[in-house]
């Protein structure tokens, strides 16, 4: 299916605009065997109250071969859920190496939508973008304090470039927000930063609209209840919303 | 042993400039039974000709768990030479995301040096930059045609901020690297862009001086006689120098 259409069917079903982020790290989880057991409590938690999951692949990486096949179990389960799985790689090269990693992401991995970094310019993003059924959130704005080092004013060319695919843009930003919705005011949004990195949730999601994913990552998995802690984000949002 | 320490011996060891990009597409090296097959006939061809070997990480990942397992495979094959191994990631994203990313390439593939990309600012790299022995080599201007699309001006910021660190500067930009060897006269430049991509050997070598690392990939690799494609390469850039 469909990247779209699946994000759409769970956005409706699940009456949510929240994504969890899956970026274990198994040290502040030790009562956890591995990783996939991890994951597998917080969907089972979750599954009816989230629009899509976002592991970050280097949570994955850093075990190495076994990570990686932690993470595509992890995928495999996801979509039992018919739920879709945004990969977060923030990849991006040369041509050809971009359409290895763009392999890797939808044909291995086999996740329905991914981040990818823009340095590199157009020309590295495409063999993403030729995926047509997938999804791709080229990174335009990012949460962390560095966003202010070498992304302006260059995020309002992203987000005129690739504003028919999807932005990246951190919760933390509210007036670039405004001046991205403007540029591109159909571009779906993937916002993380509103959790553990102190964006004001009430502000983004008045900005942003309907067309946004709003991702939280640790402070719903290391919380004691990840159900209850994303079952009130959900309701938050929603209310925020209306 | 650090990083410059191994590049400067194999350099001067081995007389040489040269880096071999290790980018293996198996399509069209039907005759290797695996990647790592492969690399060891590039490696064993061409081991006393160059200064450091740089697999794309991107070329193992479209093979899965398996494909990281024949990089962990390469990287520790190139060790028993005394080798340095750059590993091309062009990794980047959020403090402990990035932190997750160093501690893969660095301690699960022992990798001796990485290639990042700056777009998410100086924060992003730091946990990179931590590993005091490694090498960092930063994105700066690249040698595709996206180079123009978001990398003027600030590959001069990048220049600026991480010539200190190491830069990957494209050889197809040889104005551009003057300003860079300007702004950052110590820097070390990892220059791809040589073979297939077209850049001039003369001036990248007249303007980048002897603090450089030129690579060069499919060139090499897919040479009917790799070896002998090396060792062409390597006197050419020597040839240039003095």
């Amino acid at each position: 299916m469909r990247f779209k259409d699946k994000l759409n069917n769970a956005s409706k079903k699940n009456n949510s605009l929240l994504c969890v982020g899956l970026d274990v790290d198994l040290s502040k989880a030790p009562q956890y065997k591995s990783i996939f057991d991890f994951n597998k409590a917080i969907i089972d938690a979750t599954k009816d109250l989230v629009c899509a999951y976002k592991p970050n692949i280097a949570f994955y990486e850093m075990y190495g071969a076994k990570g990686l096949e932690e993470l595509i179990k992890t995928i495999e389960y996801i979509h039992k859920f018919d739920l879709p799985v945004i990969l977060d790689a923030k990849r991006g090269d040369i041509g050809n190496s971009s359409a290895a990693y763009a392999k890797a992401v939808f044909e291995v991995y086999k996740a329905d939508a991914v981040t990818v970094s823009p340095y590199m310019g157009e020309d590295s993003l495409k063999p993403f973008l030729d995926y047509k059924d997938k999804g791709v959130f080229v990174l335009c704005l990012t949460s962390n304090p560095g966003a202010k080092d070498f992304q302006h004013p260059i995020f309002k060319d992203i987000a005129k470039k690739f504003g028919n695919a999807g932005l990246v843009v951190g919760a933390t930003r509210p007036e670039e927000l405004k001046e991205i919705r403007k540029i591109a005011p159909n571009a779906l949004l993937l916002i993380p930063g509103v959790g553990t990195q102190g964006g004001d949730l009430g502000s983004i999601v008045k900005i942003g609209g309907k067309n946004i994913i709003i991702n939280a990552s640790r402070s719903i998995i290391y919380s004691e209840n990840p159900g209850e802690a994303a079952k009130k984000l959900r309701d938050e949002i929603n209310e925020k919303i209306v």
